[in-house]
């Protein structure tokens, strides 16, 4: 970690981009195999009074402090001089930036061109929510950093190649033209995650895998064979599974009775489902689950929250079970899925039919390997770093292996 | 089945009403248990100059004719004309009426009074498709046969008591406020196949069973220890799997999307996942799943349509599984779910984890039992009598058993 501070011999960094509505993140790579995290620095609330800015340099804890960020440009400029004191621009061998959506024509990493850009913004109907700031945050870096690669990694592009009955929705084929599948994603995150279990495991990452990114925004994904089979969110992050304040899927029958008997507009419907539902919308209280756990003994509703969260993430495990003949190895990552040891818990229950029965002790450690040695499939918790999958796609795009 | 031809000694028959939007089945059965059925009329494409009416009485072939029927009333008179002369209607003990929804308040038949019949019009606003024309049927018999009990048969009731986590939808609970929840649909079917099956084996009929009532409306039920446990179908019948036209669930966030790009109205979405999704929609040719499967080899969207019907009835089979800890039994109904053998090889392939094999041979000759003895899950195919069941309850209601 030490060689941070010294001037690198070449270039060597990678940055790892990830903007989202309100917030921005940037984490430093060393251009490695795999990449090895530097520091990370990242501002939330951009746009509040409150915006506040964290900072991680190597082994050192984390620090955060309050920060005037009116703009994802003013976020940028201020990580980057936060950063600058510890790192040389010229050592920047190239970027990744984190696109929430790839639309239907970007299949893989991509390096950024002007026309990519167009492309991009064509696609800003599919996602209003991320995409413009993800653009500017591209933009503003590129001009800061003119002279090195800029890399797109799309959290859509690890579901691309979806086989055809989990890719088509089952709406009018004319649609097609407006770009309507499931995309799905988390990508990055389920990329990370099969990489690192073909590390542990080449033999187990060939098997029948269900991935659970379980975070404020929670999807599952089913992998046969290193190949992905299904995914539960779909065109948009608000489909599958209900989430910390988004809906999951929902009887589209509904929608009509809704506007009409509640007097609310799409565009309030569309609010409602994304930032109103999910565990916020059963518990009244909170869409955080570290929350509702703490609440759920003397808050019924904060319960049954809870509890229709991992009903569903259950189900889904049944049903890519499914779809894929049966399940070898279970996954559990993201915030929800790394460290809520009675969520992972309440989900396996009655599970056991699949060949899933938990480690209680190893379980409520957030052991690596959860699962009882005697059942046959492997319960794992993996800890996440789409940023590094973001680096390493960079790394492979410009040719920098060391 | 000759007592039909001679004056019956006591009131003795029960009518079985079923209004749809654009047609109306009454069958006649003779009180016992369970019921008999002794007529059948139905006229369908009530309102189009191409109406027909259908009889079958006692155990002779059926006879279709064109008839003149501009209104669900013109449907009655000549429905109830036809069947004058077979039946007497001081013999009539009683009527049951199908009602598709009967919202939160309705957890059982109902006889109806004029208290009943103005809470259902308070529920137009949940199935503006169907009540109209079931409320305008039972007023009308009513009249007809004004000494008698009428008795509403509610298609929710079965699934009024689901568990909270398969109940609630994960919306904001301020929308309990609007009657939103679970209603599910296929009730009286779903009563009938689990009374059927307690007769067949009492033992069975407790376990852990998935229902699969797939017809042109399709879905399932989860059904553990006699108590129902989930459904697909939701507020309305346009959700869970994808059918002959209703799309199924769909992502909610890509409302706002499709409604902005592609420039249609809620109303039209409305009707597109109503009347253009499903089958119809991925085929864009047919929503008939028996034409699908003689196409299916020359006409790949055909084949496609087929393929994601039966990958998501298996996805919630596995889903259900999880939600009960296991299945032991699972049946086949409804006009796909009795005759398509096809669909249910399809559907069963890679369910071996489950402990489902089909019998090749028993599953195309659409024999009863149709699961390989040799594995544990008990796969069935049990024709539904939803009518049976209306009579049943009616009978029930009236005191009137044999």
């Amino acid at each position: 970690m030490s060689e941070l501070f010294s001037p690198p011999p070449v270039q060597r960094l990678i940055l790892a981009v990830n903007a989202g509505s309100s917030s921005l993140k940037i984490a430093v790579f060393e251009a490695n195999s795999p990449p090895v995290r530097l520091a990370s620095a990242k501002i939330e609330r951009i746009g509040a009074s409150d915006a506040k800015i964290t900072l991680a340099i190597g082994g050192e804890a984390s620090r955060s402090e309050a920060v005037v960020a009116s703009s994802h440009d003013d976020a940028l400029a201020a990580i980057m001089s936060s950063l600058r004191g510890k790192i040389n621009d010229t050592s920047i061998a190239g970027v990744g930036h984190r696109l929430v959506h790839g639309g239907p024509n970007h299949s893989a990493s991509e390096v950024i061109t002007p026309k990519l850009l167009d492309d991009i913004r064509q696609l800003e109907l599919y996602d209003p929510e991320h995409l413009p700031s993800e653009l500017q945050v591209i933009e503003s870096l590129k001009r800061r950093l003119s002279n090195i690669p800029h890399v797109a990694c799309f959290d859509t592009a690890f579901h691309h190649d979806l086989p055809a009955v989990a890719r088509r929705l089952p709406l009018p084929r004319r649609f097609d033209a407006f770009g309507v599948r499931r995309y799905g994603f988390h990508g990055l995150s389920y990329a990370y995650l099969m990489d690192h279990l073909a590390r542990l495991d080449y033999e187990e990452s060939r098997g029948r895998i269900v991935l659970a990114h379980l975070g404020n925004g929670a999807s599952l994904a089913a992998v046969r064979d290193g190949k992905p089979i299904d995914t539960s969110m779909a065109f948009t992050p608000a489909a599958g599974i209900p989430m910390s304040t988004r809906s999951g899927d929902i009887d589209p029958g509904l929608i009509e009775y809704l506007l009409r008997s509640a007097s609310i507009t799409v565009q309030e419907f569309n609010r409602i489902i994304h930032l109103e539902s999910g565990l916020l919308g059963v518990s009244e209280t909170s869409g955080d689950m570290e929350l509702l756990l703490e609440h759920e003994s003397e808050d019924a509703r904060a319960g049954e929250a809870v509890a229709i969260f991992c009903y569903h993430v259950r189900k889904y495990i049944g049903a890519y079970a499914a779809a894929m003949g049966g399940l070898d190895t279970l996954v559990f990552t993201g915030g929800i899925g790394e460290r809520a040891a009675k969520v992972r818990l309440q989900i396996c229950a009655e599970l056991r039919f699949l060949g899933i029965e938990l480690d209680p002790m190893a379980n409520s450690d957030n052991s690596k390997l959860i699962s009882n040695g005697a059942f046959p499939v492997k319960v794992r918790v993996i800890t996440t770093d789409e940023e590094q999958m973001i680096a390493k796609d960079v790394i492979n795009m410009i040719g920098e292996r060391h």
